[in-house]
């Protein structure tokens, strides 16, 4: 069940309410009725996003001095076409013929046959409450995420022993199902419109990708990208040369992506446009050692590996990064250690580490291109939401732009040691060769060379006692002998190796990670279930600091001017609230927009230039001078202090006037 | 003519090989052979611009408290429909039946006239250079920003006076013609493909918006939004109400818009996705004064207004923006107030103040929604180049969406002083009223109440008199008699007022200003005219701060190790190169990307902690303890110290190993 930051049970529509009336994000084009699955952000929301960026941006691409790219987010259709999105980037959905209604297929199923288990249990006369926490333990987690559209008039009808244990293993698996399998299911389980009873026609794939033309003439089709990911690869060879031809590095890329849902309604979990971080950490596939693993080797993270999942189960096994690469539940270090690095950038943004668990995909749900994938979920409302994918996509992006452009996109290294080694080889003689074979020279060439070691040991064999036929294409059999070739072992050196580079991919869903911040920063006040907080860490909250004049008196204009402009040059971003409403509605107005501080300007103020500073969550006060204040704040925000020691070292402040 | 930093001319080849080179930016898919009008960055380009947006957020956002948002890129048809972009966000193409190439209408008949007039002058005798410069003095510069499709084989062919003086006008108001204009033209002065010589088919318009469509069925069409704008106009309400209801307040967006471009050819300067950074600052129409508006008055800006261009002119008037506004030139406070905010922040981030001039629109050259428009325009090796657009749209965009969606968009003032009038009013007794009309009583009391006060004053005389007869829609004449209704000036008192805001926006292409900025700051050494130096201001620089040892030796590791982290902690974005690259041939590859500072490990750092700070510009080096170079480098980087003051602090430093 999901709880707010102090542990009670948490009202979600308490929450939604405050975000959407504090402006945190609200539906696009709302005057026009609005679009499923498309938010605009806010002044909060969009500084808390911008605030969530910059924390990236420090953490990731210039700690770990990562090659940042920003790519266009119109592509051409050839490369996605390449990169298997054109095939495969789809979700299935059935059509009611007589409503024109349409419903992913997958969730339909789920929806119904949670429905019909809830019935039966109803029936059985178990409780609604306990009914559901036991579906949910039955399916798994991840399915959770998806809201279902509600099934109306839920049926107390008992079923089948058999059949319950039927509907629970589907559920179990129902990521697992491709379209024609949904199909049957439908058909086979009588899976019906859930409103109007009307029967569906069968699945059909409907491909996730916004499509548009590029250019006046209609012969360049593209899409908008469904991830940053392929600009990245696409700029490979100059983003080695830029690293001066040094391996393993990493790109990086913050930008949005699209995904056409088919009926998006989570509110900022499923949206058909969001904004992405993802790195492509480009590995040798022979090395996927990681030099810092060392640095978070020792930190503890909670997993769900997929031999758990495939046994219905859910617990999490707890151990370190070091330990889960060790036992080969986590593939490689690199792997291990971009795990622990989100894990670290997740705390330091304030996500409740309770609330964090890195689940393995299991091996038929994962993506096209993937080999293996671990996902960090979040817990909320809406159940465990995947908000980070670390994917390993091998060689594959690579392997098959390569291929398909014709150009090389391989790493070659110089070996420390050159290799040494004996291998046959078959030499012509020029001279007799081509006269011999004329226009089909090339072509008998071209087939020796196809040879491997085996069989030119055995032609070499073959030779010294005559001569040896080869199957030459369009030719057939061909006889040589050996004025026209000699076969020999030779000593061979290299000193080059050339290879594509695996890439380890972890990739953010910066709006999923914000909503479930959101979630896990909120909390009401004990004495007051209507007065929201959220209480964002410093460093993220959208504003840090509340100006409040005690009223509109005007001599308290010049204290305001210098409070704003030695926050602004100290970088505290702040807001003042000079109206009418008391100081503690101003605050309480505050509390709801995350703002960490509160610094009161009052008649003392105007005396001796103090002020008061309110700390957010404890509702305590100190009183210093302007400088004092403002340099406790910045000293909390950049991680220096924290409020404790502000509350030692400044005087505490309990003045009647300020009460709330 | 364009020049470098230190007014060398620019070629412009050369910059482009270093941005190219270097990575600043590279094509979008280029291994599949690229698209045009499809630009990505590589890290220096995608760190110059996170800095440049993180300067203008706090140059606009937060120093005037704007309220950021972010809106989808995805807009249904229907919004834009309003907005009038669907009928007139387009260009005139021309398609050439027989190839099949696509030429942009205006585009053409200026780059096939100004041809022509090249071939006139050479016939005339007058050299090339000499011919170009003359013919851009003609047209005046707006239009030298867009990159000319080559017309191949210039015909050297002598053309009557008149000829001459008639392709002069046509191309100083290039601009003004419309589609059906535009195809008189081509079809009067025989206008052909000009690679072919072929006939080409008449003009017509192109929508530059990608389409698409939303969700899986196709009931809903959309499009890429062609600006952050209108995201902004349709969330007025909720900010104006997240703003405390207090007017004017400003809103600001970045993010990517599209623009579908017939055939862009001009690098970064005409792309199809580009960044942008708009403000919606919204005010009451009867009061365009700007509270700040004092802090900016003495500001000197380079104006070019509308009249001195309709003169065919392009001098500048310089003048102060409280002496521009006050002469009615710009028309008001709020426009001068942005205008100067824009200079300020050109500045900032380095752009050249010569280079800077503010062109108004001529009234036919104006968008669709504008009543008055200045460009910031950046001078470039392409011509002056439109970089931050600064519109008053008025109450366009407000009030179209209020009518299409029957949404109050008003913003209500209570009245300092209660508003005290008379007015006649016509009072009907609805007890008669209703049986003597019965259906039609409504339309005849709608047609009373459209009445304005000349007619009422003038019906209550005919009341007097017996009746008035008034024109009933639908019904024709009615007689009205003094039973049915009294018509008495009536006291009113009004405690409100409703408007509905103007809008002036300063709408920046980060894209273009990025562009200026590298021609701006580009130079070469006058020693070697190939090595290329990129001047920004630390500031804005990709990277701050480059760490060079010596050589590869393992001893110089902790203190480059104590480099990062020290730099990290101050904040200074920094690279270490470590390659087996000369010190010199590192600096010089860094000089091109533009990083401010170079920090050298050398033997003697392993004894004392000491290291050398090299500046780009100067080439210059000082020497001081690790603290003491980052301090010195973190105080440039904010603006505290120049270099001069470092260099007058810091011990000089003259090393022989260090030579360039």
């Amino acid at each position: 069940m999901a709880t707010t930051k102090t542990g009670e049970p948490l009202d979600r529509a308490t929450l939604d309410t405050i975000l959407r009336r504090r402006l945190f994000y609200t539906p696009s084009f709302e005057i026009y009725g609005g679009v499923s699955g498309l938010y605009d952000y806010g002044p909060p929301g969009c500084a808390l996003q911008a605030n969530l960026i910059d924390l990236w941006r420090k953490h990731f691409v210039l700690e770990e001095d990562m090659l940042e790219v920003d790519c266009t987010m119109l592509t051409p259709h050839e490369v996605l076409k390449t990169s298997g999105h054109v095939d495969k980037f789809s979700d299935f959905m059935c059509k009611d013929p007589k409503t024109g209604e349409i419903f992913r297929a997958d969730h339909l199923v789920e929806e119904v046959l949670e429905a019909r288990l809830k019935g039966d249990k109803e029936a059985r006369g178990l409780e609604a409450g306990k009914v559901e926490e036991t579906a949910e333990e039955i399916k798994g987690a991840e399915d959770k995420k998806k809201r279902k559209k509600k099934v109306k008039d839920i049926k107390v009808v008992k079923l089948s022993d058999e059949k319950v244990q039927e509907y629970e293993e589907i559920l179990a698996k129902i990521d697992n199902y491709d379209g024609d399998q949904l199909g049957e299911l439908i058909l086979k389980h009588e899976i019906h419109n859930p409103v109007t009873g009307g029967p569906l026609n069968p699945p059909i794939a409907f491909n996730l990708m916004f499509g548009t033309s590029i250019g006046p003439s209609t012969n360049m089709p593209g899409f908008l990208r469904p991830e940053t990911a392929q600009g990245q690869f696409l700029n490979f060879s100059k983003l080695l040369e830029f690293n001066n031809l040094r391996m393993p590095f990493a790109s990086a890329s913050i930008g949005k992506s699209f995904r056409n849902e088919i009926s998006p309604r989570q509110g900022l979990l499923r949206v058909r446009e969001f904004l992405m971080a993802e790195i492509e950490h480009f590995v040798d596939p022979e090395n996927k050692a990681h030099p810092n693993f060392k640095d978070v080797e020792h930190i503890k993270l909670k997993f769900l590996p997929k031999d758990v999942q495939e046994q219905g189960k859910t617990e999490l096994i707890e151990k370190t990064v070091g330990e889960a690469v060790q036992s080969g539940m986590v593939d490689n270090q690199t792997l291990g250690y971009f795990l622990a690095r989100i894990a670290l950038f997740l705390e330091k943004i304030g996500i409740d580490q309770n609330k964090i668990r890195f689940r393995q995909h299991m091996a038929n749900e994962m993506a096209h291109y993937a080999t293996d994938c671990w996902d960090a979920e979040l817990q909320t409302s809406y159940g465990w939401i995947e908000c980070v994918g670390c994917a390993d996509r091998s060689a594959y992006d690579l392997t098959v732009h390569a291929k398909k452009t014709n150009t090389d996109l391989n790493v070659v290294e110089t070996l420390a040691e050159p290799k040494r080694y004996e291998a046959w080889e078959a030499e012509i003689d020029k001279k007799k060769f081509g006269p011999k074979f004329k226009k089909d020279a090339k072509a008998v060439e071209e087939a020796l060379l196809a040879l491997d070691q085996t069989q030119l040991e055995k032609f070499a064999e073959e030779l010294k006692a005559g001569s040896f036929k080869i199957n030459v294409p369009s030719l057939g059999e061909v006889e040589l002998t050996p004025e026209l070739l000699t076969i020999t072992k030779q000593q061979k050196i290299e000193h080059t190796r050339s290879y594509v580079p695996n890439v380890i991919e972890p990739s953010f869903g910066i709006g999923r990670i914000l909503y479930a911040l959101m979630e896990h920063s909120f909390w009401t006040r004990p004495e007051d279930a209507l007065r929201g907080v959220l209480s964002f860490p410093p460093v993220v909250a959208p504003t840090k600091a509340l100006i409040v004049p005690l009223s509109s008196n005007p001599v308290f204009n010049p204290l305001i001017a210098e409070l704003m402009k030695k926050m602004r040059q100290a970088g505290i971003s702040n807001r003042v609230d000079a109206s009418s409403a008391t100081i503690g509605k101003r605050y309480a107005r505050n509390d709801e927009l995350g703002t960490p501080f509160g610094v009161t300007v009052d008649f003392q103020s105007v005396k001796d230039n103090t002020v008061t500073l309110r700390d957010r969550d404890t509702m305590k006060q100190v009183r210093g001078t302007i400088d004092e204040v403002v340099g406790a704040i910045k000293n909390v925000v950049d991680g220096v202090e924290t409020w404790d020691d502000i509350k030692g070292r400044l005087k505490v402040f309990e003045g009647q006037e300020l009460e709330e």
